[in-house]
């Protein structure tokens, strides 16, 4: 006979079941049920309790997926071995409020958020949430918003000069998903070969797959086709990540033509190409592949928006029916909620002239970040004018160590970053100073700021 | 003294720097202008053309960043080699239109879409976009947003019993990345245990990345702590990934004292435990962790609509501020715009309405499948009735091969998965076979068709 008086009531909150659970379950944990004790049968315990039979059975089927007893066939249910459960004191204990950290000045390759038409992208999605409330929520097609892609597809022909149809654009979470995706689907177990210095995640994200990697040596003017082409060759054309070359159109070719000679790919990385300050932006490479050879990756977070999670690809036709086969399930991780609203906000012209806006703007910055940093002496080191992009990377001496630079800049508040970890053979020293954030008066004062540190004045 | 007479006017489209560029690109392209020829000078260039001296220099600079020409410092701008460019026939051919493959029937793991509450849900969004604009594209926490992070620890105290508060929860973009985030964080080189069988990519993530891994033996009932404990544990102990069971509370607390004894960690992946149809849901082992050794994990692609690709981490109080230093940037992948509503919608209620309501139509269609897979003869196999989840895992004789099954399964229009795939070490055979997103009514007829096919008689 178990005593459960006073545990059990209608007047107390919940229902009677969970009552009966928590009332037993104290019981065992306490240790007053012991290992192997026999409950009363659903029947009796009804009975005494004043309840229905099939609340009790429904109390003991809990204890039971809770593993606090045990069913045994045709003689009842049995008390399980439970430690005394210790209340959980320490995560009861608010955690400290810590604060976020603050990114830091002169923060390479990020938009700057007070750019962004906020007001203008939530009437934009309010608008969407009225008139087609559906596309919020529901995905149909794992390779995006229908709507989304043919803006794309107009906007590649538009900015970049690629004849494109919406069926060839696969909506990503971002570029490096996209580009994720494609050397997954396209290297097959062969070999790929990526920039260095290039953009790290990828670079590991290749190593930690086992793939043969072959490494081209890539300068102010970008990549030789190698000897020996790869499978899979990606690249950053437009403007080099990290260096900021733009790559000749006659290694375009070159590496387009290798890459059809050895039946492979070339996945074109087309970062940040909008924010090109001295003339009209450079065409992209998937716009001179006449072959299919060329899958194409574009993001929004750099011209509009990192939080909002989105990037693609633009693949060729003769593609699209294989990566149809693989995304049954969208599983690519691109969220739908900002899909439609994004569509609406390019097809209204908004998208591009927030575009016109932000490279304005940081033509200006460019301009006044270029002019202090060639303030710095020679002894330092140097850099190109690319006159593009949301960087500019300033080769320091052999001597210096840009990661312990680096820690002392972020110590006094810079999130410039070391150029280093971005290249895996070779200790090219360097920083990527971004100017983006800052507005074009503060920036002489920012650089100089930056300088005394380097220089070990400050 | 070249000639491009009739090319550049000021009636015709687009600025004229541009049509320079235009026409010299064609005639290089064309081989008319051969590689070495030097360019005019700007100066003379200008005067023939009748036009700013600046715009010919524009156009120029353009011609150099495209690589069609090249600097030689002091003596000009040079024509360089290009291979005369095919046009993009290929490409200009729109892709066929491949329409989207359809999932499948008895889809496993997989949320009913028309449960979802699309209608409400876009209110809810409409209402933050007129209410709290910023909200939807300004992340000023890598975390996640503030608001969502405290529903957010509500939630988990009132359905998971988890006491914790908003500063320990960290957004992500699903479950699966929590997962990778904080395995990657905390494994730190060392060793990892995963469920076998258990979640496939989680496996694949682990072993990609070199770190040893043990494999846990899961039955129906979970896993048993192992003699080693590892630095990692990784366990779906509400509701085992894909077999179903519960794990027992004496294991779980087995497993938190050795995770504690080994300075080690568990992480609770708890990815459908609200979808439980007999009694309450069985608290998280996050609740019963006083030491501070848990990390939970939670989603809101199976509860809500995974094309949200929204999830989190709860992390030990003791855990964030390190997570925090780590998190300077956002660089987990949820997008933001979805965040606030989601916030709204479970501020007001209508989160929990709508997990109530999901549950008593899955609960209903789990009944109506069970009782059809009842029917299937011994000889086939069997199931365990777990009463919980989104699939259940029929165990097929071993003589079977599931994979196989499920290729003829998918040709008859079917989404049902095989086991074996999910089990690294032993081949054992089984169907995931999925109930939620088909009417109650439907599922006899579906499970008897999918009978027909595993016997071979269709």
């Amino acid at each position: 006979m178990i005593d459960l008086s006073g545990m059990i009531s209608d007047s107390k909150a919940g229902p009677l079941y969970q009552q009966i659970v928590a009332a037993l379950r104290r019981r065992i944990s306490e240790g007053s049920l012991g290992l192997g004790t026999r409950l009363p049968s659903s029947r009796a315990l009804a009975q005494d309790l004043g309840v229905a039979r099939s609340t009790v059975v429904t109390a003991y089927d809990q204890l039971v997926a809770e593993g606090f007893a045990e069913t045994r066939q045709g003689s009842g249910i049995f008390v399980c071995d439970v430690a005394p459960i210790r209340p959980p004191e320490a995560a009861a204990q608010p955690a400290a409020a810590v604060p976020p950290p603050v990114p830091g000045l002169l923060l390479p390759g990020a938009p700057d958020p007070d750019v962004f038409p906020a007001r203008p992208w939530a009437r934009c999605v309010s608008r969407v949430a009225r008139m087609a409330p559906m596309s919020l929520s529901h995905q149909e097609d794992a390779f995006g918003d229908p709507e989304l892609r043919r803006e794309i597809a107009a906007y590649a022909a538009r900015w970049r000069g690629i004849e494109c149809s919406a069926e060839q654009v696969l909506v990503t979470s971002g570029a490096r998903e996209a580009l994720e995706l494609t050397m997954e689907f396209l290297v097959e177990g062969e070999d790929i070969a990526l920039e260095a210095p290039g953009f790290t995640p990828t670079q590991r994200f290749a190593q930690a797959r086992g793939w043969r990697v072959h490494w081209l040596r890539t300068g102010a003017r970008g990549a030789e086709v190698p000897q020996q082409m790869a499978k899979v060759t990606l690249l950053t054309p437009s403007h080099q990540f990290p260096l900021g070359g733009t790559l000749p159109v006659p290694q375009r070719q070159a590496f387009l033509q290798a890459a059809k000679a050895r039946d492979g790919w070339i996945i074109e990385d087309d970062f940040d190409s909008e924010f090109r300050y001295g003339g009209q932006p450079v065409p992209a490479m998937a716009a001179l592949d006449g072959e299919g050879r060329c899958i194409y990756v574009g993001t929004f977070s750099k011209t509009f928006s990192h939080a909002l999670r989105l990037g693609y690809a633009i693949l060729p036709s003769a593609l699209v029916p294989q990566f149809r086969a693989q995304f049954i399930h969208p599983s690519a991780g691109a969220a739908i909620t900002a899909q439609r609203p994004l569509a609406e906000f390019m097809a209204s012209g908004q998208y591009d002239r927030h575009i016109r806006r932000a490279r304005r703007l940081y033509a200006e910055r460019y301009a006044a970040a270029a002019e202090a940093l060639a303030e710095w002496p020679e002894s330092l080191g140097y850099f190109h004018r690319h006159n593009a992009g949301m960087q500019i990377a300033f080769h320091l001496k052999e001597s210096q160590n840009d990661t312990e630079i680096c820690r002392r800049t972020a110590e006094a508040g810079y999130g410039v970053r070391p150029l280093s970890p971005h290249d895996p053979e070779c200790a090219a020293q360097g920083l990527l100073i971004g100017f983006c954030q800052s507005p074009a008066d503060d920036l002489p004062g920012q650089v100089a700021g930056l300088r005394r540190i380097v220089e070990g004045r400050r």
